[in-house]
């Protein structure tokens, strides 16, 4: 099945003639908690919100973001999800040739080529440990590559660089005058603070870009925000739909960041629920499983019976969606990747895993 | 004031030190009626759409929309509003020179300049008709033109052109290999059929845009769509990131193409409330006011004793905001426009219009 993201349901539910709602969704990297429980009450209070223009520009959202992370408000600019910005730099940057890893997501790929920008890959592991080696990445970024973008912690893999690696990075990419994207979408779930918003002040060619959306589980509502210098915010705002972001993902914004208690508890109830779906899988002999660093699993199925496509088939047959990584560059069909979710979910996955493995 | 836009209550509520939630809006062209009844209830009921992500290129709403206006599912694209699809369509079309009216919708210009691409302009009028001359127009739909912007009815002057010389202006333009986009924003509101859906067979360098959002008053959510030839559907689809429309977007898009009484009683209603605020509007002996096709009356004011600023003002600090039209190109601060609103609120504009003409 040719599966181009996580997280479609419907698409699955017709191929295997199962139940949409009663998948259970292991594909999509969505924070399992759920969104912060005051959110379907004031989205239910703010429904009228619909029938108006949403407010041009997120003007205040960007002000509660520059609050709570820094900044002023004209370093932040709101996307109709975080890909739309990655389409929207690619496009008013001037640029021949990029740099994304492999793997890594797919979009930035897809975002280049819409531009025809011709696209380098650097292939992260041959020893399938899939760590960044930075002195290797180095020479990939080489004096005609206008972009790179680094996907921190990256996706599918689960690993990510820590700040004094970013900073490394950094340097090198001002001297070859490389523009530097850090897709920061997963940094919430992680256990240590890798976020690279310090930089920003030392490298003028810098974009950060940031999702609300997977870590506060609301992927439907279209949520992601970019931060840079007020120069390349301005040509994005100049680029762009005054009304990219709807009226409810607004409200829902600025609920997220204001309340207090809710990224503290969230973090608590992945990293139990990671630990235990993490210790569990590592019981299958024949899987090669990555620690978790965010919410999601990479798993190496090269030494079991089961392809990826195989074991997804077998899987979605119960109604159980995983993703197969087949189509990433840089892997083949021998990677999987799931979500972590719930306790009672993640059991019925493993018991499922244990019918075939 | 500075208006890209109508609808922007929040700039206007902090700069005329006005509540908000008190401000009638005649600036933005959104049917007064309100949405679709069930509308708020079905979004309330799926509300936990917002925690998965939208169905990938909204594969429901597009065969909704097909079995509605005709075509197959693949001659459609959803756009984050018709605006995204404005900015993909310049993109990722070859183009060096454009033409638009003067005055028309901003946002055409804007996506060909974010494109870098020459902008020529078609003033409508010189002797204050405001209506389109066919033969004075093609004279400025030359060879070197690439692509044409028709807003059918335009905005903000409310005139449109018939289906006869749409397909006069159609042929003109095959001929000089001009690609032609007609935005239908309104044409919902028309009292006359004069859609161009079924011009798309016989001419490839056609896109029709439309929108679910003014006619069915939900701005807020976001939604437009475009009818095309298979080939360019499936280039903007490759150029766009498939969750442009949020879940809650697509939930409500699917209920508005579902129902099938709203369209009638919501026509019936506003026909009679632009007669009135026309037929009143008439009597000020100083405005010279255009009849309104759509949901949107355009006033000149040369004869009066206020300028369109002036007149912003006056209202703004009553809480009664209309379009000031000086920003738009082949307009000068004359002129205003004006949304068609309830009974009540329409008389409440023509009350504080008496105080001052």
């Amino acid at each position: 099945m040719e599966q181009a993201h996580g997280g479609n349901l419907k698409e699955a539910a017709e191929k295997f003639n199962i139940s949409e709602s009663e998948i259970i969704d292991f594909s999509a990297n969505i924070n399992f908690v759920g969104p912060p429980p005051d959110i379907y009450s004031k989205i239910r209070k703010e429904i009228e919100a619909i029938t108006r223009y949403p407010e041009p520009d997120s003007t205040s959202l960007k002000k509660l973001l520059a609050e709570k992370y820094g900044g002023k408000a004209d370093n932040y600019v709101l996307g109709n999800g975080a890909v739309e910005l990655i389409y929207i730099l690619t496009r008013i940057l001037d640029l021949n040739k990029g740099l994304v890893l492999a793997p890594t997501f797919s979009e930035y790929e897809k975002a280049l080529k819409a531009e025809e920008i011709e696209v380098n890959y650097h292939y992260i592991s041959t020893d399938h440990s899939f760590k960044l080696n930075i002195n290797r990445l180095k020479k990939d970024l080489t004096g005609d590559i206008d972009i790179f973008f680094l996907c921190n912690p990256n996706n599918p893999t689960g690993k990510f660089i820590t700040r004094d690696k970013i900073k490394e990075l950094l340097l090198h990419n001002k001297k070859k005058d490389i523009f530097t994207v850090i897709d920061e979408a997963f940094v919430d779930f992680l256990e240590q603070k890798i976020t690279s918003l310090s930089f920003l002040k030392d490298f003028d060619k810098l974009f950060i870009l940031r999702s609300l959306t997977k870590f506060y589980a609301v992927p439907g509502l279209r949520l992601g925000y970019g931060i840079a210098n007020k120069e390349i915010i301005k040509k994005i705002n100049k680029a762009k739909d005054p009304w990219n972001v709807n009226s409810l993902a607004q409200k829902a914004g600025e609920l997220i960041l204001e309340q207090k208690r809710y990224d503290k508890l969230t973090k608590k109830a992945i990293y139990r629920e990671k630990i235990f779906l993490y210790q569990e899988l590592k019981k299958f002999k024949n899987l090669r499983v990555y620690y978790p660093n965010a919410n999601y699993i990479f798993i190496d199925l090269t030494d079991s019976n089961y392809s990826g496509s195989e074991l997804y088939n077998q899987l979605a047959e119960r109604s159980i969606l995983i993703r197969n990584c087949s189509n990433y560059k840089g892997l083949d069909d021998n990677f999987i990747r799931v979500a972590v979710k719930s306790r009672e979910e993640n059991k019925i996955l493993l018991k499922a895993l244990k019918s075939f493995l």
